[in-house]
């Protein structure tokens, strides 16, 4: 259970920082952690918690199918998308925001069917962009009720960008992921920033 | 005192949170919990204290009349609304912030009679939403100096709206409740995120 | 030397607060209060201390001319200003801040030589005012070098206004007062509030 | 190595303010200070670093020519920038930032070459600078990959603009500096300030 103690403080962690920040407001937000691989077990955040106060205890471990293997509530609601992030980018950690700029920038490029960032210094804040000439596309998908039912048109998107670092839903937020923690919480920042400049930047539209 | 003691604790909490955030600057701003029914009982922050510094020791218990039964000091002057939104509702817990969304929204809005929120994730945050489609519709009331003459007036807002989660007052602010403390922050919270992203989206007008 | 340390402490909490906040960036801001009247002795902030650690050592006193009676180290520029807000007012605490909104706002509406602000709850925060209907008008001054010549200019100026409860220097930033520092505080929160209100309703310009 | 120690200890502290008002996210940022003169010995922050849990083990020490000669890891990237402005401007610490409006002023200014910001009070937190109507011009740099291939260009810059307390990178950020490292901070927190100012009064452009 190591590895899912280090994982369990480290997600409170961020989500009391991601909460601090104003990106996980009203229980909202949600992150995860590969604990093991080999079968696959993610510490997930408990539905319905408070960012603000998030502890370790408030983190379950689920399996490959979203069945909860240890600890005690319900894992959240989109715990599907997490699984899907996990299989098709490999990823080790996932982190998933409701911030103002996501919201608002997801539903105005909603037509176009992403975002396009380009030419910012931080976009070398993500893993293998070596320039800050990098075009970074995030794809944007409709926002539904039933992410299990939507997981393989999930899975085509992420192929269908196989670079890209983040996707937005629309009207809802950010999911962003890393090869571990670290990375994931570097990415979000990352992203939030660039949402946030490239916002400010076409408003009003 | 059990219940009292331990909403007093939880007010204070929730009070200073909001100040931190900006929402209840200047000794605005004021939160209740009913701590009982049979005669009805409820904590209620004292009127005239920075939140910033709020503590369990600036919490009354006041009875359905609004008179003093615990504590010293003032009761809030809106303690008429608190205890309104409580017998219409049946709430366990009432916050009113003084934001700057809910201040420049509620006149914007206000010969509409009120602001409808409709399409965001962030709704699903509010108790009984099961759907991002909501449409939740906010009315907005104009802003008097004599809360208990016109109580009448806002139960029957109250009553005409029956879906409401929470209602403007013109150029003063939000008011929300919820089934208890940490619902009414939840609600708090997420309307809170929700009226920045329609301003935001609607300025300059 | 009791009051003097009282004062000293509420002093370093205030600027530490408003640094917090943003609004007393890069050593800019002063806060004073009164600590005896006859002879008249006021605690008034060093000059070019960083508010984000201002402690009870950075405060120093000085009589009615600006003289260092206590402490070591140069007071504000302004302590002349503070001096003329004490002595024109009868307060007992003066806070100064560099905030975003009284930089822009007291710039935009110079040529009509103040800014009114009307119809909010939030201006029942300040003493005296009993109705959101209340109307203040902020006396706008021109920015100079040399306050101390200044000074009877400002005192025309508070005289002129008698119910002002603050003035805003050209490009500079916000004087409030109080009876205490806790009034002043509570003065500088919700001006600080209003001008952020009435900043955004109007901008663009 | 108490000189090392006491600028360790600084800039950590420098880089973690940094972040927390949202200049320095995702890693970004880097901070450095000269801790000996002959031969030159500058401490900066390590590459990669999240700032808001910036310690003082995340601080190296390096040569004149930017070899390691104290600590482990990589030095930041753009180490030649810091040497460059350390060589031309005898400043004794470096500061720079990712901020939002460096970000975004520093692209919108690019075609004129540099910003101006004039007649404001907080430029006097500049060193050196006694009026409100001093006229500060912050040079802007095209941002490139390479910059030890571009410390001369860079050299040439400063040289030409003696007067500048900063310069900006082109949708990069702020690189400010100072006599010490109380100096370099209170040039940022003064910048930040300045440059939101100037971006709200500006936008939409």
């Amino acid at each position: 259970m190591r590895a899912f103690d280090e994982a369990a403080a480290g997600l409170a962690d961020l989500g009391r920082r991601a909460h601090a920040r104003g990106w996980a407001l009203g229980t909202s937000g949600n992150f995860s952690a590969v604990v093991a691989g080999q079968p696959l077990r993610l510490a997930i955040t408990r539905s319905g918690v408070d960012k603000g106060r998030l502890g370790a205890e408030h983190i379950l471990e689920v399996d490959d199918r979203g069945q909860v293997t240890g600890g005690t509530g319900r894992p959240s609601a989109e715990t599907a998308i997490h699984l899907a992030v996990v299989a098709a980018r490999g990823a080790g950690a996932v982190a998933h925001t409701h911030s103002l700029w996501s919201t608002l920038l997801s539903d105005a490029h909603a037509a176009e069917g992403g975002l396009a960032i380009e030419g910012y210094e931080m976009l070398k804040g993500l893993s293998g962009v070596e320039t800050h000439a990098h075009r970074e596309w995030l794809p944007i998908v409709e926002n539904v009720q039933d992410w299990e039912r939507e997981t393989p048109a999930l899975r085509c998107t992420l192929e269908a960008h196989p670079q890209a670092h983040a996707f937005l839903i629309r009207r809802h937020g950010l999911y962003t992921w890393g090869r571990d923690l670290d990375e994931a919480a570097r990415h979000l920042e990352v992203l939030e920033f660039l949402l946030e400049a490239v916002g400010r930047l076409s408003w009003p539209r």
